[in-house]
């Protein structure tokens, strides 16, 4: 199964192409908020570069969020278009499961933190016993670290941001990744993708959406009673 | 300090741009033996899309080996060459160390194993508790197995290749990877090379050598008292 992976959940983005689990190729780019330009010459550069033709994919798998507004609907807008335009399978997944993939096998607990802007992040447990991820929700960071009991991972740009208040609050219980292992990666998320679609769970180019977690800036005025 | 990361060691490639410890842009290629052909104009496509000239650079970190011989010497060869024209900073470092970087954080001991061919691997083993490495060997995978007693985390090609060797032979203290993990990143030799950099520790573009291990098929051809 050849897989186009797209990840556009946070201010980096990353496009892979896998096929079946094997990595083809994989470009993460943190240049700031060019999705809408680097995107789709993005995708032609590397199937190009695998020697495969966009007809040649059977699935597109993209992160869903919660993460940025903009970038998501970049990303998921794509994605959509992709599979409805070529007719291949399509599954989306969610943005802090793919930065969890990163870190899954160790084995530990796994706390994702993103940043989700004026001091929050998007957060998710994953639990290594059960196995099992907590729904991803808006909080401060320091309550986060308050929950945290035993040796636990972290992983994404919120992690990264608020690293000094981890270490300060949680010492050798903290895991902390090297900054090169806090991006999420399309990679991981066509992984995921991919055994969704396997396992007969695949969106409809339709109907999926990005999932928020906030009002965009936009929405959020115009519910605003102040508003003329 | 922006670095050009270069890595070859195996099949797969990757370069990568980084300010100081920040991830600016990474591409992994793993689309056969065209090291020669991807590698310069990847370099110019990863700059541009960083909008930097390659004269921005100030360091360019190479992974030294041990590894395929032309693929490696297609990877240091470049980087040396650019060090000479651009006039920048030179870090050679060893492939093993940048596959371990991608688990260090783990707390694990490591068993780094990229495949060597003949059914052998390059391998190294990063102990967490001394925090050193031991010096690259090549080895076959079950001596590898048989010297092993505590929980391992199993990082590259060779450990892919031998997943179910190891997973028979170490039961639930082997830690696997999925496939996307278990390639080099440049981003990776980049921070290592960075450090080594700031140590006072930078190498010599006239004489930085790949390091092998093993004589290449053409030396060994050279040798043998069968020649004529």
């Amino acid at each position: 199964m050849k897989i186009l992976g797209i990840e556009t959940s946070t201010f980096s983005g990353s496009v892979s192409v896998s096929d079946d689990e094997a990595l083809l190729c994989e470009y993460v780019f943190n240049t700031g908020p060019r999705h809408n330009e680097v995107l789709v010459p993005t995708i032609e550069r590397l199937l190009s570069d695998c020697e495969l033709k966009k007809e040649d994919l059977d699935a597109v798998c993209v992160s869903t969020g919660p993460g940025s507004f903009t970038s998501l609907r970049i990303g998921v807008s794509t994605a959509k278009a992709l599979c409805y335009s070529l007719g291949t399978d399509l599954a989306g997944v969610p943005s802090l499961q793919v930065l969890a993939s990163n870190v899954t096998w160790s084995g530990n607990d796994i706390c994702v933190m993103t940043n989700a802007g004026r001091g929050e992040v998007f957060f998710s447990f994953y639990d290594s016993e059960s196995k099992t991820m907590t729904d991803a929700e808006i909080v401060d960071p320091e309550s986060v670290c308050a929950g945290i009991e035993k040796k636990t991972v972290f992983v994404g740009s919120g992690a990264l941001m608020h690293a000094e208040l981890i270490r300060e609050n949680l010492g050798k219980n903290a895991a902390l990744l090297p900054e090169n292992l806090n991006a999420p990666r399309a990679s991981g998320c066509a992984l995921l993708g991919r055994r969704k679609i396997l396992s007969g769970k695949k969106d409809d180019p339709f109907t999926l959406t990005p999932f928020y977690l906030r009002r965009s800036a936009a929405e959020r005025k115009a519910a605003s009673p102040e508003r003329q």
